[in-house]
């Protein structure tokens, strides 16, 4: 199995949570607010990002779990970031049937009798700032790691390369949403991989091989290793978020299709004979759950499915590859591929 | 005279955009007119942040002025990211009369075929990455800067409370905006305070002294000048804002009001008789030049001018007091002095 995320991350993040709280009191209950909901948002998730630093580190030698756990943390502030600032551009409320930090800040609003143009303003500000102060931190808590200048250098370039790409994704993924052309499967792939891929896979398993001092062999593999399996993993979410059991993986099955989310199985789909079927569905704000389990039957008959299916095992098999023809040590080799047969066989 | 801003900063700066750009390239035209887009946001300004980085440098030893300009630079994207993520929350297209990052990508989405909602998004998205990629490489700088642990852990630190602090102060300021209470003469400074004056003034000048390896002394001196000057800076721009000379300020003196701006004269203009002379006036979006020249009547009238050029003056006089009880060097002090004196006798 992968390195379970230790209690000394969970004790970092509510650390430092603690002590911004105790500073924020200064400026105000609506300011000690937005610390609130930056810690409820930062809570929670599956830590995969730490998993991934800390597996690394540990199985490339690394040793000194204390320092290792601080870039986890950073990586986990830096996916906190990203994810405020997503909801932001996408205007979303909640996340997961949980009100989000615009949600949070929009009730906020109503208590206080602001109308809700000024509820608006609040909220998009209050995600900002939150997004602002995750990102913040995930920098700082690279900056100060008492280590050596040039690995520190390399830690560094690893996180300027995510935040740089992300960007370059998260652009492209709003892009791709308002095309007047829409993505083809390769966009879309490209942009899963720009988007989710480097920051979440590629460089927190880069990181923890930096830190662990490792080969630029070593550390080579695991870049390509995580971009293939983060991949295969995005695509896994977009059938998840079509065909998977909501009960299982807390996720809405119709969200993707009500907010027309230019997905792998639409790319496909739009690809082959059939399209009208299925294109009044796509973005339909009030689809019903007819509506929904007809475009799920037509993704499935005109082969979608099955062509994001075969595309996710194929990233997997790619990144088991990857392993097999690498230096990395068997025990390492043995938890990755465990992960990347994971990310094609979650829970639908 | 102040230090002057050496061309190093400026050579620093075009060469990240140009390094940038060049990266930026294989992920698409979109990305690649970002990065312009954020170029342009950061070029043209008075280079405020950076000057004050140098001028305490090299008026408390400091020798390596390319270092230096290193740290001028993060304060200056520092600056840039939050002017950006600020237009991003009042849903600004423009800042002086120029198309900001979210007004290029409006005209961008219209020329791609975009309907009005998706181009908003469209902005939305690229100002607040545009915003999370100038507050990265703001970080970044420091923490890779070739200088001893702990005096690049003073500078993050720094960093972090010009964060901190300015986010607080964001949020106070769009609170202020909103709330039924509108807020009075204090709550107004502090939120020239934290929104500005901290990041602007005492961050900019305590990292000079703190790279020039100064005494606590003289840092914690710098630190209380540049609040003090920072707040006397912020009201000047507050009356710049409706009675300066906007061929000379190039801000226009009707935008406040028709926005609605809570600013220190409103405050003090709330808190006299007359009011309702200039309440309607007050957030009035189709605002005429004669109502304008009514509510500015009204404001010198009810003796809301006079009382915030006092207040005003009354900063800039404690601050240098502070300069004057200080063991600063004298040649340092006649500088900030004469920063302190311009910041109440700018052109109107």
């Amino acid at each position: 199995m992968l390195e379970t995320t230790p209690a000394g991350v969970e004790f970092e993040l509510s650390q430092f949570f603690s002590e911004s709280r105790a500073r924020a009191t200064e400026y105000g209950s609506h300011y000690l607010a937005l610390w609130d909901a930056l810690e409820e948002a930062a809570t929670g998730g599956k830590r995969v990002r730490p998993t991934l630093v800390l597996t690394a580190f540990s199985g490339l030698g690394g040793v000194d779990m204390a320092l290792a756990g601080q870039v986890a943390v950073s990586f986990e502030l830096l996916h906190t970031a990203f994810v405020i600032h997503d909801d932001v551009i996408d205007r979303d409320l909640a996340r997961r049937g949980v009100a989000n930090i615009a949600g949070r800040f929009t009730d906020r609003a109503f208590a206080h009798g602001a109308e809700p143009d000024q509820a608006a303003v609040w909220a998009t500000a209050a995600g900002i700032l939150a997004g602002d102060l995750a990102l913040s931190e995930a920098h700082r808590i690279l900056a100060r790691l008492p280590i050596a200048g040039d690995m520190r250098v390399r830690l560094l370039d690893l996180l300027d390369r995510a935040v740089f790409v992300s960007a370059a994704g998260e652009l492209a993924d709003v892009t791709n949403a308002l095309a007047q052309h829409p993505p083809g499967m390769d966009d879309v792939v490209a942009t899963l991989d720009q988007k989710t891929a480097v920051y979440s896979f590629e460089a927190p398993l880069q990181a923890g091989a930096v830190l662990a001092a490792a080969s630029d062999e070593d550390i080579a593999t695991l870049g390509r290793f995580g971009r293939l399996v983060g991949i295969a993993f995005q695509l896994t979410d977009d059938l998840l978020g079509i065909f998977g059991d909501s009960t299982k993986t807390g996720k809405s099955v119709t969200a993707d299709l009500r907010e027309g989310k230019q997905t792998a199985l639409l790319a496909h789909a739009r690809s082959v004979p059939g399209w009208d079927v299925i294109d009044p569905l796509v973005g339909k704000r009030d689809l019903t759950e007819a509506e929904a389990q007809r475009a799920r039957q037509h993704l499935t008959e005109c082969g979608a499915r099955h062509r994001v299916e075969s595309l996710a095992r194929e990233y997997a098999a790619r990144a088991i590859d990857e392993l097999e023809r690498s230096a990395l040590p068997a025990a390492l080799r043995g938890k990755l591929a465990t992960l990347a047969g994971s990310s094609v066989e979650r829970s639908r």
